[in-house]
């Protein structure tokens, strides 16, 4: 079959491997109709993190189950199907309780020894766990349900780490696919006022189609000092890049007892200053998003149409075309690619 | 009157100084009975902090209301009073919703340009909003309720930050007397395990007798595996040191999904790793802990006698022997000193 594969920074290329085939009865294998490009593929296409050259990419996808192992009880063969980016036995304390990231026997897909989503085929460990059916009329339309994959369930997560309900004032921090997810989900959850922080026109514009109603461009001091005019400090902060500056900013624009939901991928942050959290009771929640336990509550609302994150894809292209997708994020000429397999 | 001056590291004296006087019409004349001295004084006496010599010190006190302004409605001359560390208002957004640390206008005890705990009488601003009228009974026994000035209330923010409850295993770093309090307050929202980090011996006996189930003498590596061991990772982690040290520990014990309640304020603290806290998810609640805004609960499980921080006073001192105070528990042959005044 054809995956792509990381070569080295700037360069991912689609190339023949072995064919993706079940391993494990618990196992079960995906022919992969949609797929997209996310932010830690990008963060790897730039030179950052431990991935190394040859190894698997992507971990958004949906698919057709085409085979499944003899201990495979709640999806079959034919089913179309959505996977988080990491894979979650559904049975350990961890994932009872909802955190499937910490799954005792979780893994990402594209991690060493396993298929990434930008391929044809993907052998899906712990399929009861890890794989939600959804209806096969999506198929064609699986922009839909694409971003629960990741970006649309981690910008929920960083909505519901830092507690956004009806009474609050939320800034989100990135205008980034999943700074716009961030938007979304608290709207979705009923933030009085919702400030987008980002330098992209365009990414502010889409957040305010998705309920911004404050957009903020710029960054650092200025950022800061025109989130200050216009609230006073904000209750919640949804952290959704990852770099030092938008800790700083994050930090500067919190209110006394406003809780910090973060889920930006930490990449060159020297650390959080404690000191500065200290006599203003501002408290840190989230990090790697548990989509799993997301995904059933949020494409009830995909489903029915209240929820569309879709417009976030901005570029369609193929798995041939796959290299020209990056290279169009890398230059900030796309938001997210689409890859139609 | 007399008051404590902090003339330096190590030295602290008490002198004569102007008597305490009202000044505005919301404030209350205090004559305090019963004062203590705190971790945070200790800090200052060690030499780190901004307190500069010739300040005032001390921020739990007990006393008798000897006058109030015109405009005081809720305490009379001769209420026996209870006063938080830090004054407030009551009626400002963050006084509303409990976060009375944050107050408008609020302030400390003992900051310059206003009276210390450690003292024959305190001028206190704010009084309806800052004091809370104890039953005079307690005239004698004030150990009773003095530890709600700080250090109870300090321990039931710890645990109510990390989100404690019958469900918790619960780990306490620090076996000072905030630590023991958290043991306490730990207890009291049914957690249904108990461990206590600490290195002094006689401290760690009290924390038993508190409520703590496991006891794990040292600290470092040693005592990560030790809770490591009986454990496999706490779901709450009660920070009640602020030195690196302690949050190294802190972070290396929390589980998967953890919440760390921190309330050791920060001292030689260089930062928190984010990228320690994201793939686990750790959450980081905490600060600076509004007792105003807890002691009328805790008051009342106080009066019935199921709340008992009284034993970690193990030294009484004058006034006059106030220096001695602070020497031995400097020295670290007492815990905690009460000041009967």
């Amino acid at each position: 079959m054809r995956a792509a594969i990381f070569q080295g920074p700037g360069n991912v290329r689609v190339e023949q491997v072995p064919d993706a085939a079940l391993e494990l009865d618990t196992d079960a294998l995906v022919r992969v109709t949609a797929a997209s490009i996310g932010g830690s593929d990008l963060w790897a296409y730039r030179g950052y993190g431990q991935r190394q050259p040859g190894a698997r990419i992507g971990h958004e996808f949906v698919g057709l189950v085409e085979d499944v192992g003899a201990e495979v009880r709640t999806v079959r063969r034919g089913d179309l199907v959505l996977a988080p980016f990491s894979w979650s036995c559904g049975v350990c304390e961890f994932c009872l309780r909802g955190l499937t990231s910490s799954c005792v026997d979780g893994g990402f897909f594209s991690e060493p020894g396993h298929d990434g989503g930008q391929g044809e085929a993907v052998r899906v460990p712990h399929a009861d766990g890890t794989l939600v059916v959804v209806p096969r009329s999506l198929r064609g339309a699986e922009t839909r349900v694409l971003p629960l994959c990741d970006i649309l369930s981690t910008g929920h997560h960083a909505a519901v780490s830092a507690q956004v309900n009806y009474r609050s004032t939320v800034a989100v921090v990135g205008d980034g696919a999943v700074g716009l997810c961030a938007v979304l989900a608290a709207r979705r959850l009923g933030a009085r006022r919702i400030l987008v922080v980002g330098h992209h026109a365009d990414r502010l514009a889409l957040a305010q189609e998705f309920g911004a109603t404050d957009i903020v461009e710029g960054r650092g001091q200025d950022a800061v000092e025109d989130v200050m005019a216009r609230t006073g400090g904000v209750d919640a902060v949804l952290e959704c890049v990852g770099a030092q500056g938008a800790w700083d900013t994050t930090i500067a624009i919190a209110k006394d007892g406003a809780t910090i939901g973060y889920v930006g991928v930490p990449h060159l942050v020297e650390g959080v200053d404690v000191s500065l959290l200290f006599g203003r009771n501002l408290a840190i929640r989230g990090g790697m998003c548990p989509a799993r336990a997301y995904i059933p509550g949020l494409l009830a609302d995909v489903l029915d149409g209240t929820l569309d994150a879709s417009p976030i894809f901005d570029l369609t292209v193929s798995l041939d075309e796959l290299t020209d997708g990056y290279a169009m994020m890398d230059d900030r000429l796309a938001l997210k690619a689409y890859v139609a397999i």
